[in-house]
C-alpha cells in the first residue's frame, strides 16, 4: 500500500517530469482568435518527407486536439504550488456580474485553513474565491440564452474546429466517409454562434466554474467531438495527494478531456484544492461523498445543510460539475431488491440507505431547486447521477434503472428552468443489443441533453480487462449519440487504479471516442486516420508512431524486435519479414503496373481478349460464371 | 531478435510448464456420448459457498468451453515428441473411405524428412498419411449431405450444449435477455441432427483434416458459439520452433478455437509438424507463404504445380483449413492503385504481383476445381482469402474489396458444388458505421457461407492498441452474424507477437466472441456472466477471480493493493474501500427493507402517504411533477 510522500508538501511540491516532456515530433502552437486572450492551444505533429523517384516530397503537419495545457508548451513555466495561469480570469470579470467574497463562505473551508496539522499538505496560494453578485445567473446557459456568445464560446468553436476550413480548401476531407449520425446534427463549420445556439437549447454544456479560471473552455454535447472523462482519487486504502496530482497531469497528457475527483479517503478537501489550481481541464465530483466523510460515514446522519455547506465548499474551490444522485428516489428503492447486483452506485447506495432509514425522499430531490440556486452563482454544472445504474448484464435496463432516468428528465427540465447546465449520467453494465435502447431513451426522456455514460460494459466476466469490454460498449454509445465516454481501467471492480491504469484507460477511451467520431462522419474526423495510414503505407516508421495515440508504445513494441534505427526506415517490421510484406510488394505491383500502362481496368481488359483464347481452351472455371 | 535455443531438439522437447498448470478451481470433465469414445471435455469452475445469516448455502459449479485439449487434464501424459492422442482416427477408419499411404505424396516432404541437416529440428515420429480411396469425397460437409451424422457431429452437439437443459431446468437460462440475432437462427438446443443440417447447407464448418485426428472436434458458423481463431508462426526475422509450440499451447489455453500457423521463417515445414502433432484445435495455414518461400520469394516465378505439391504437402501433414486468394482477379488490381495503403494481405499481393507478371488471372483462380479435388481428399476446408481486404480507414468497402467479394461468392458455390467445406475471409480496417454493411453483403454474396473476419479494426490511430481497435469491431461484427473472428494482437503493424502478446490478443477476442453470443441471445451465454456477478455482489474474490476469463491477471490486480487472504472476503477493495463500497451499503439496504417490511413498492408507497402531508408544506418539487 503506497503512503504520502513525506516531501510533498506545499512548499516542495514538483510537477511529475514525465507529464512536462514534450510529445514527439510535435508542437503546440495556439490559435488566436477576436481578441488576443483567446488563444486556443492545438497540437501539431511534424511529419518527414515522402521518399519519391522525383526526390521528397513533403507532408502537411496534422493538427490534434490537445487537452495536456500549459503541460506541454515549453515555455510555460510550471510551479505546482502556485497553480497554472488564470486564463478565463479576465472574461469572468469583464461579465461584472459576479463579485469576490472576503473569505470562503464555507465553515469547513475556514476550518481547513485555519488547521494547522495541514499546513504540510496545504496547497498555500488561494485566490479569492468569485460569486455570482445577488440575483445574478452566472451559467453559460443563462448567457447563451440571451444570445451573449462569451469568450468562451468562441475559444470552443475554433478549438472544436481545428481550422477544419483549410483542410477541406486542400481536399483533404474528400476522402471521408459520410458516416451515419443516428439523428446528431453536425455542421460543415463550428461557428461561435452554434455553439451558443446548443448551450440555449440544452443539447451542450460548457464546464466553467468561475472559480477554475485556469481551465481551457471545452464542450460537451453530441454535435460536437465526443469527450472523454477519466476517474483519479484516492481511498482510505491507498494513494496520496501527490500520486492524485500525477493522475491528473498524466491522465490530461493523454487525452482526458475532463477529470473527476472520486477522492473518499483522507484530505479529500486538500486533495481538490491541489487538483484544481493544477488542471487544464473541468474538474468534476461527486459532493455525498465528502459529506458521508462529514459524518463518519454514517448515511442516516446526512442532512440537507451537510450536503448544502459542502456544495457551497466544493464550488468555491472550483468544481467545474457535481455528480448529484436526485433521481434516487425512495420508490425505487424497492425495485432493486430482487437485482443481481443490487445498487452499485456509491452516491445511489448511500441515498437510498438514507431514504429508506428515514422513509422520505431524498434531500437531493426535494432540494433540488435550492441546489439549482448554489449551481447559478457559481456555474456548476449537474452531471444527473445514475445511482441505480445496472452493475451486471442481469440488471440492465430493469424498472429500477428506467425509472430513475424518468426522475432524471423531470430533474432536468427544473435545472433547465433555472437556466443551470445539465448532463445525465448513464449505465453501466449493458449488453449490446441493449446500449441503442439506453441512448434513445435517454434522449426521449432528458430532452437531448447530454450523456454521459460509464462505459457501457458489453460483458460481467472479464475483470482485469474491463477497460475493453467497457471501451466496446463506450464506442458503440457515442456513435449513437452519447456526448462524453466516462474512463474504466484495467483495476475496475478490483482495486485503485494506478498511474498505468490510468493511461490504459485514457487511450483506450480516446480510441471509443474517435471510432465514434469516425462512425457518425465528424468532419475532418478522418484525417489524423488517413495521414497515418498513409505514413505506415510509406513506411514512414516513425511518423506512423508520432501520429498515434501513444507513440512510447508504439515504438517501443516495434523496437522490441527491430531496434536498430536503420529499421525506421526498412521496408518491413518483423511481423513478415522482408519477403513477405504486403505493403511493399504492393509497391512494387503500383509500380509494374505504371511502367506497363496497366493502371486501369480498361488497359487491363484489352491484355485480357488476347489471353482470353487460351483459357476458354484450358475448359476450366473461367466459363463457369 | 530471438533464435532458435539449442536445447529445442527432436528428443529433447518438452512442454512450457505455463500450458499445462490446471486452471484454478477448475476440473476438466468429459461428457460422453453415444458411444464410449465420444468423449467431450469440458471445463467446470468449482465455487465457495455464500454465507447467509441461515449459514452457508452452495452455489452450483459453472461449466465452459475448453479449447485447452489434453494439456489442462492432470491425467494426460503430454509429451511433444509424440505428440497428442489421435482421438478422431477410429471414427475416420471405420468410414471406410480412406486408405493409408505407404509414403508422403510430396517430393517436397519426402526430401525434408531425408535431410539429415534438419534431424535436430524434426518432428521424428509421423504417422502414415491417410487420403480418400479413389473417387471418394471425406469432407463432413458429404457426409452431412448424405444424412450421416458423424461421431464429429455428435461430439460438437454435446460441446456446443454445454449441459443446457440442465441449466435451463434448474432455472439458470430464465434471467437470461432474449438478446438480437440480426437473423440467425440458434436452437433452444443444439442436437446432433441440427449440426449436421447447418453442415449440410453449407452454412458451418468442421474443420477436421482425416490426417490431423488429434482434433477435439469443433464448428464455425453463425447459429453457434461465436469461435476465435490466433495467429501464430515465426517470420526470417525472429522466432523459432520452440517459441511457436509455446505459442500454441498458451494460445488454446486461454481460449483459441483455432490456431493459423502463419510461419514465412525457416523451416516452415518442421515448425507445421510440432504444431499439428502437438495442437487439439484446427490448424489454418495460407499455402502461398510456403510456395513462395520455394521459390526464394520471387512471386512471378510461382506455378501451379508448386502450389499443388504444396497443398498435398500440407494436406498429408494435417492442416485443417487452407486460406486461398482465388478472389484476387486480374481486373480487381488496377481497383487498388488509387487505395490508400494498396493491399495490406500479403497472399493478396503475392497473387496481383503473379497476375500482373503474367498478364493472366491467377492459377488459384483458374485451378480452383483441381484445388476442390485436392481439399476433398483430405477434408481441408477453404477459408477464401479475402486478398484485397482494406488495410486503412479510408479503403473500407472500396470497389476492390467488394469486386473481390463477389467473387468469393461464386467460389464459394463451386466449391459447394464439390461438397468442400468453405468459410469466407473478410475486413481489415472498417468504420463502425460500416461494419454491418460488410456482414449483410457477405451473408448476401456467399449464401450465408460462414464469415471469418480480422477484427475489423474501426480506427488506424492506436498502433500498439490494435487489439482493441479490432476486438470493438469484432464484437460488433460477431453480434451481426460473423463465424470467427480472427485475433489481432497489440503488436499488428509494428512487430511479431510474441507469447504475452498472444495471450493479451486471445482474452480480448474472447470477450469480443462472448458479447456477441450474449447480444446475439445464444442460450445459455449469460449463465457465466450471472455467476459471476453474483460472486462479486457476495465478496466471494476468489469466485470472481476464477470466473475470469483471465484468473491470474484479476487476481495479481487485486492483490497489488490488497495482498493479504483475509481481504479475499473482505466486503471491500481498494477501489473504495470500507465505508464507500456502494455493494456493502447496498446489502445493508436490503437487510434494512427486509427488516422493516419495506422491500415491495407497495409497502412503501402506504408508508410515503403518512409522509406526505409535511412534503405539501414544504413546498419543494415534490408537486412540481
Amino acid at each position: 500500500m503506497s503512503v504520502k510522500t513525506p516531501d510533498f508538501l506545499s512548499e516542495t511540491a514538483q510537477v511529475d517530469g514525465a507529464a512536462v516532456e514534450p510529445l514527439p515530433s510535435s508542437r503546440k502552437i495556439y490559435v488566436t482568435g477576436s481578441r488576443p486572450d483567446i488563444r486556443v492551444p492545438m497540437r501539431e505533429i511534424l511529419l518527414s518527407d515522402t521518399q519519391t523517384a522525383d526526390g521528397p516530397e513533403s507532408n502537411d503537419p496534422v493538427l490534434v486536439y490537445d487537452t495536456s495545457g500549459p503541460y506541454t508548451d515549453p515555455d510555460a513555466r510550471i510551479d505546482l504550488r502556485r497553480g497554472l495561469p488564470a486564463l478565463r480570469e479576465r472574461w469572468i470579470e469583464e461579465r461584472g456580474d459576479t463579485e469576490t467574497l472576503a473569505d470562503f463562505s464555507s465553515a469547513f473551508t475556514r476550518r481547513r485553513h485555519r488547521d494547522p496539522l495541514l499546513d504540510a499538505d496545504r496547497f498555500s496560494h488561494h485566490r479569492k474565491p468569485r460569486r455570482a453578485k445577488a440575483g445574478h445567473n452566472v451559467s453559460q446557459l443563462h448567457y447563451a440564452r440571451q444570445g451573449i456568445i462569451t469568450p468562451e464560446m468562441e475559444f470552443i468553436a475554433i478549438r472544436e474546429n481545428m481550422k477544419l476550413q483549410e483542410a477541406r480548401e486542400s481536399g483533404l476531407l474528400d476522402s471521408q466517409h459520410p458516416g451515419q449520425s443516428h439523428g446528431a446534427n453536425i455542421p460543415r463549420e463550428i461557428t461561435p454562434e452554434f455553439v451558443r445556439d446548443e448551450v440555449a437549447r440544452g443539447r451542450a454544456i460548457i464546464p466553467a466554474n468561475i472559480n477554475h479560471p485556469e481551465t481551457e473552455p471545452m464542450i460537451i454535447g453530441r454535435n460536437f467531438l465526443v469527450k472523454i472523462n477519466g476517474n483519479i482519487g484516492n481511498s482510505a486504502v491507498t494513494s496520496s495527494i501527490e500520486e492524485e496530482v500525477e493522475k491528473l497531469t498524466w491522465g490530461t497528457r493523454w487525452g482526458s478531456d475532463t477529470v473527476m475527483d472520486l477522492s473518499t479517503g483522507k484530505n479529500i478537501h486538500e486533495t481538490r484544492d491541489w487538483i484544481l489550481r493544477n488542471s487544464p481541464v473541468p474538474i468534476g465530483t461527486v459532493p455525498i461523498y465528502q459529506a458521508l466523510e462529514k459524518v463518519d460515514g454514517e448515511a442516516e446522519a446526512l442532512t440537507w445543510e451537510i450536503f448544502r455547506d459542502t456544495l457551497i465548499e466544493q464550488a468555491e474551490q472550483g468544481v467545474d460539475y457535481f455528480t448529484i444522485h436526485a433521481g434516487v428516489r425512495l420508490h425505487h428503492v424497492p425495485l432493486t431488491a430482487e437485482r443481481t447486483t443490487g445498487i452499485v452506485s456509491r452516491g445511489g447506495s448511500i441515498m437510498a440507505k438514507w431514504c429508506l432509514a428515514h422513509h422520505r425522499e431524498s434531500f437531493l430531490y426535494t432540494h433540488f431547486e435550492d441546489i439549482c440556486e448554489i449551481m447559478k452563482a457559481y456555474d456548476v454544472a449537474f452531471s444527473l447521477g445514475d445511482g441505480l445504474r445496472p452493475g451486471s448484464v442481469a440488471d440492465a435496463s430493469d424498472a429500477a434503472q428506467y425509472g430513475e432516468l424518468e426522475t432524471l428528465g423531470e430533474l432536468t427540465k427544473i435545472a433547465w428552468k433555472h437556466d443551470v447546465q445539465v448532463m445525465v449520467e448513464g449505465p453501466g453494465h449493458v449488453p449490446m443489443h441493449l446500449v441503442k435502447e439506453n441512448m434513445d431513451k435517454q434522449l426521449e426522456c432528458c430532452d437531448e441533453a447530454p450523456f454521459y455514460t460509464l462505459g457501457p460494459l458489453v460483458t460481467d466476466i472479464a475483470p482485469g480487462y474491463d477497460h475493453i469490454t467497457s471501451g466496446i460498449g463506450a464506442a458503440m454509445i457515442g456513435w449513437y449519440g452519447c456526448a462524453m465516454l466516462c474512463y474504466v481501467t484495467p483495476k475496475e471492480h478490483l482495486g485503485l487504479p494506478n498511474k498505468d491504469d490510468v493511461k490504459t484507460g485514457i487511450i483506450t477511451y480516446r480510441i471509443a471516442a474517435h471510432a465514434a467520431d469516425l462512425a457518425k462522419g465528424h468532419p475532418g474526423a478522418q484525417l489524423r486516420d488517413d495521414a497515418l495510414s498513409k505514413a505506415r503505407f510509406q513506411f514512414r516508421w516513425e511518423d506512423q508512431f508520432n501520429l498515434g495515440l501513444d507513440p512510447d508504445t508504439a515504438r517501443a513494441y516495434h523496437d522490441e524486435t527491430l531496434p536498430k534505427d536503420s529499421a525506421k526506415v526498412a521496408h518491413f517490421c518483423s511481423m513478415c519479414g522482408p519477403k513477405f510484406c504486403s505493403m511493399k510488394i504492393s509497391h512494387e505491383v503500383q509500380e509494374y503496373a505504371r511502367e506497363h500502362g496497366l493502371d486501369s481496368v480498361e488497359a487491363v481488359e484489352a491484355g485480357m481478349e488476347e489471353k482470353a483464347e487460351e483459357f476458354r481452351q484450358s475448359g476450366k472455371l473461367y466459363e463457369v460464371k
